[in-house]
């Protein structure tokens, strides 16, 4: 009897517990469309973030602008009486690019096949492509008549990638593909004295492209590093980026302190491409690089918070928000000032709604994810000091598209499993177990029960503007960026009345 | 003992059908992998839009530039060596916008307060905005600064609205937002000589925004069937857009025999919020109109058809298209040549890897979808007569941003159920019952068992290029095209394989 009863019992707690977990109120989904008129019908984010973009421009850590902006975010927010802003102090690296950055090939190859170079050059670009590739091949057909006819050399759009030291350079160039092929070449000291194309491209196979850049980016990040102790002179790298285009794309590098420093800057994607090729026919090219970087010594800036009190768990935080740094190419417009509006978006029309939050609900903006992640290390360190609980950390830093949905840790998961068709409804209901994010990695080794969440809006146009001068307002979608905030603020609200 | 029989039976069939409806096999997965692997490696949409959108531009139907075109198509298609391309002739409207499009606008009250006025302007446009919206504040803005000092006329871009006859009329501006206002002012007689701006705006909080296309579009196509009847002198429309933006968007509109003729033209967002404020504080604020549209006699023009015919039921056709032809403002490249060249894609795709179809596989480029709907009613006519069954017909017209999914009549939507994890792997898992399509409509009137299916894309940049000089090939993004040809190609690939 007892047994059958504890049976009995069992079966109807899982048969109760099915059903909450199937089922959302009427309230909450009434409530998740006001938060989606909210943010169609009233919005804010986008007019903040071309604000931001168009008055400030791009937020280097360290900068004089940064700061600036760093003011008038303070008080924008203020503007909005939430229950309290402020700032966190942070020291931050100092690192520009200064006045130069310049890259000239010549090619005696060049200036005597120049009649012939473009159809050449054209024709093996795409030996398999039934028909040009417009932006492209534009580029390189162009390219010999685009050559100095007093210097023959020919000027390429380079960018220095973020830490890389200084330097003027020549050498012939070399184009590699792999890792592989490197060490090869550099076992047989071919590299010696060169200047290093590391051209592996995208691998255009992958659905969501932050696995092909996270397939590719180690010579980025690792390319100097790599070329150094086979006597290179220096690294050039093709862009993180899927589209073949002419906009060199930035992002962090970094030195082993053991291992000679070497100047590292990218290229376009369309000048890779041509760059290998003419390297290949013309082994004699030469290359000059000159970058002129400089590193300061480090600065005080700041992490900037927004929040509303939670009236049941108040010392309880659900924290979401972005990087406020941005690099200096472009204005940080989907990278990542999309990741702040839609968070500040969140907060915003939560409290408009008059949503009472159980938890306290924290809008971050973290400084220095680019090139430091000091802002996200000083936050984790102050929210262990503070003996305040973090049950959430949220986090958006993949852009301001269209949304497609999140990727949740397994706790947070199934909390908001019960919601994935209404989220649905909206665009938002692709959900994932395996939370994550730079900025509130560090939150989740304070405290291995925070749950981490991802925002995950559509990814297929990110590495066309990703670290570019084309990461600019104009490229933000209106609606694409107001649907990534109500998607947010539906999620914060969902978590912060299911968690505990 | 027979009746429990025949329940086991049914549970056994039910359960062998359930087992056959979850699963789809390994080799069809395969398959499907090897679909999108070809579409992102081997890329021909995205270069062949090029061509088409660079080379001839937009497709008017019955322009010569059109023609020229279907000739170049012909050829391009002819050149995969499918099993057949050929052309249907069809007569085709033949409507020009003529060479002058011209709006002027003068006001006495903006000549005197040009001093105040754009600040008053933006003050007024955005009263409960918290900050300027970047593009539409800068136009509005610089209104004032642009009027000409010599003629005190102010320019406002426009555009005819497909079908508008000429006319060159002056009058007062009176803006209403709905149906039911314009009729209260009409019978007040205060329409009379006027020139009335339809300026209902999308209602933004539709998450699709062809549901705020749909309900909003019927002023511009029934827009001066509306007014003239209440002596309004012309018709100016609010365009079809979510953006606010400085580009008038064109489209077709229809007059009432029975009713007088009078000219209708399209003005941006942008405009029609500036001209709706300025006609309020300046009643007297003066348009001047004038179009120079011209219809000539119908000419006979192309649907293009490529095809691979089936091996097993050859007399059984899955046809897939878009519509070949697009408004003369920019080039037609995601209305609709992203959709011709997502199906040439996949019928390329499915040859290139060497699929054998069930049922003949068609892709059809219909013509004069926009103004006539002449190409569909000529292709389903001619397969009527030909005895053939069309046991799928699939369209692609809602541009070529980056997949969602598929709308799908009830029986192709079963059959394919089985499938959409595999999809949601791609990002197009989004299936919904109810197929259609303005282009395969008129085959579901020829056979009721004719499964229709939309290809259904991300809505939420679709209408800031609709008919506009925006919808150039600069903005279709290469991987979201590519990604919904290879879409399309596995749910041909899908249907041809579970379908009879």
């Amino acid at each position: 009897m007892f047994a059958k009863q504890k049976i009995l019992l069992s079966a109807f707690l899982c048969g109760f517990y099915a059903l909450n977990a199937q089922k959302t109120s009427i309230q909450q989904n009434e409530f998740i469309k006001k938060i989606y008129d909210e943010a169609l019908l009233n919005p804010h984010a986008y007019s903040r973030l071309g604000e931001l973009c168009k008055e400030y421009g791009a937020r280097l850590s360290g900068s004089d602008q940064t700061e600036a902006a760093i003011e008038w975010s303070v008080n924008m927010l203020k503007s909005y009486s939430f229950d309290s802003v402020y700032k966190q102090p942070v020291m931050v690296p100092r690192w520009e690019r200064g006045e130069t950055s310049r890259l000239n090939f010549s090619s005696a190859w060049l200036s005597k096949n120049i009649s012939n170079a473009n159809r050449e050059i054209l024709e093996n670009r795409f030996p398999q492509s039934p028909a040009p590739q417009y932006e492209c091949d534009a580029y390189i057909s162009s390219l010999g008549d685009q050559i100095s006819p007093k210097t023959k050399n020919f000027p390429i759009q380079v960018t220095a990638l973020g830490g890389s030291i200084s330097g003027k350079v020549t050498g012939n160039c070399i184009a590699v593909e792999s890792r592989a092929e490197l060490d090869s070449l550099g076992e047989n000291g071919k590299l010696k004295d060169k200047i290093v194309l590391l051209n592996r491209p995208f691998e255009e196979e992958f659905i969501r492209t932050f696995l092909a850049y996270g397939s590719c980016v180690n010579q980025r990040v690792q390319g100097a590093v790599w070329c150094a102790p086979y006597g290179a002179k220096a690294v050039l790298v093709r862009s993180m980026s899927n589209s073949c285009d002419l906009h060199p794309h930035t992002g962090v590098t970094y030195y082993d302190d053991t291992i000679n420093k070497i100047p590292i800057a990218a290229i376009s994607t369309a000048a890779a491409d041509a760059l290998s090729y003419l390297s290949t026919i013309d082994p004699k090219l030469m290359l000059d690089l000159e970058l002129s970087c400089l590193t300061y010594e480090d600065r005080l800036s700041s992490n900037i918070v927004a929040q509303t009190m939670g009236l049941t768990f108040p010392k309880s935080v659900i924290a979401f928000g972005g990087h406020f740094d941005s690099w200096d190419e472009g204005e940080g417009a989907h990278d990542d000032g999309a990741g702040i509006m839609h968070c500040f978006e969140a907060l915003r029309i939560l409290k408009q709604l008059n949503y009472e939050p159980r938890h306290t609900l924290r809008c971050v903006w973290w400084i220095n994810e680019e090139n430091g992640l000091k802002g996200a290390l000083k936050y984790a360190e102050l929210a262990k000091e503070s003996g305040e609980t973090h049950v959430v950390a949220l986090e958006s830093d993949r852009g301001g598209f269209t949304p497609r949905g999140f990727a949740l840790d397994s706790i947070a998961f199934e909390r908001v499993l019960p919601f994935r068709e209404v989220f649905a409804q909206y665009g938002a209901g692709e959900f994932e177990i395996g939370g994550g994010g730079a900025d509130i990695g560090p939150l989740k080794k304070n405290d291995k029960n925070t749950q981490l969440v991802a925002f995950v809006p559509d990814s297929q146009r990110y590495f066309d503007v990703h670290h570019a001068e084309t990461d600019v307002f104009e490229n933000v979608n209106k609606r694409e960026l107001q649907l990534g905030a109500a998607a947010i603020a539906a999620m914060i609200y969902v978590l912060d009345q299911t968690i505990d």
